[in-house]
């Protein structure tokens, strides 16, 4: 059975203005790598409820998974979970269970529990809360979509939450070398090789230090004993 | 006149797979928002040639201008030049200009212009070149599309080319307060406000340092005087 498949949408214009530099996307890809659940496409669209809502739309329509990223705070520029609810056609509005999970965090901190918080526990009607331990807002699953925060310690708590739940595939292996050779003297070999590996994916990634060019070449698949054939072909190739 | 609309497209699995972390559309973004092109939206999609060239296509005419990165050196995963080609419907060969440029570059450093090197020069019909200063192989630009490499110092090497090339627009400009209060707290006050300088957008970014709970608060828009405006009403919130 082929792996799951799954894409991303991170929201937030501060990353279009190159602000600030997204960190959740590559931590998503390598949870999901081990995971067995492939990683297919990740989009990035600014605070703008009709490319929320598009997005949201395509990606679940696509992808047996969608992790949504940003979006889910206490000010006016939050506007995700308004989005997931257009984009799923149903209502939202806080609920009871949300908002018990913040009274107790707040009751805790002392911080007062006033209406910009509370925005916080509006939830769309048929949604699953997901909890974390690091901030008391939760983030949501509805259908096939995750609703996540875009803080990078939140974002991480709620994966953890999540994963679990989700029905993994197997997990994709990687092994690399690195030649130093130019990318354009190996490619040849490389092709041939990746004509006779058609079960992996090969990737070769340039690099250069200093006087020396060469490549990483990465090995992908899921099956152990093919990728200990790769690297022993790739060795007698390039040494 | 609004800024002309931009996308980025990053092209590969290794982005998607968590092996490494893109560093391209930091840069793109904030090299768009001071020329006044408005970065809309970023996919990254996988050396899937479907994946590519639909994304090419909804990308080119959604918004004005869309770069891509990656995929275009010579190995066999780099498909990104085909799958332009196939998604404008043109054909694509070794063109000599594009040879002549490598044909240079390689007889300096005394590497060979093998076949792998010359796919490089494989260049869709009525694309035009840009050059780079850092690497032989050309990018190219068709239509709205402008094709550059994966390599962060041709990358940019490659922007700085093309950017003059762009009608830009008003540049986005953006002032920021850092405020040592609890994002719920300042929530209120910050919406009143938004709906007050509708004019500019104005976006919360929380952090936490020990026991520090704040925002950065981000003031975004193309008139000098109303940011001013806008930071001296932050002053008076939040002292």
């Amino acid at each position: 059975m082929p792996n799951p498949t799954a894409a991303m949408l991170v929201i937030g214009d501060e990353i279009l203005s190159g602000r600030t530099r997204d960190a959740n996307m590559a931590h998503l890809a390598q949870e999901f790598t081990a995971a067995g659940i492939d990683l297919k496409e990740a989009r990035v669209v600014s605070d703008d409820p009709a490319a929320i809502v598009a997005a949201v739309n395509a990606l679940r329509d696509a992808y047996d998974v969608v992790v949504t990223s940003g979006g889910i705070g206490p000010t006016h520029d939050d506007i995700t979970a308004d989005c997931i609810a257009e984009a799923f056609g149903v209502g939202i509005d806080v609920r009871e269970d949300a908002r018990a999970l913040m009274e107790a965090h707040y009751s805790k901190t002392g911080r007062e529990l006033n209406e910009a918080r509370l925005r916080m526990a509006r939830i769309p009607d048929g949604a699953t809360l997901i909890e974390n331990e690091v901030s008391a807002a939760p983030g949501f699953s509805i259908g096939n979509v995750h609703v996540m925060a875009g803080v990078p310690s939140v974002f991480q708590a709620m994966l953890r939450e999540v994963l679990p739940t989700l029905n993994g595939g197997q997990p994709l292996l990687s092994r690399s070398k690195r030649v130093e050779q130019a990318e354009g003297d190996i490619a040849g070999p490389l092709r041939v090789m990746a004509g006779e590996f058609t079960d992996l994916s090969i990737g070769s990634y340039p690099f250069s230090e200093g006087r020396i060019y060469g490549a990483n070449v990465v090995v992908r698949g899921t099956d152990e004993d093919r990728l200990d054939a790769a690297m022993a072909r790739l060795d007698e190739m390039f040494g």
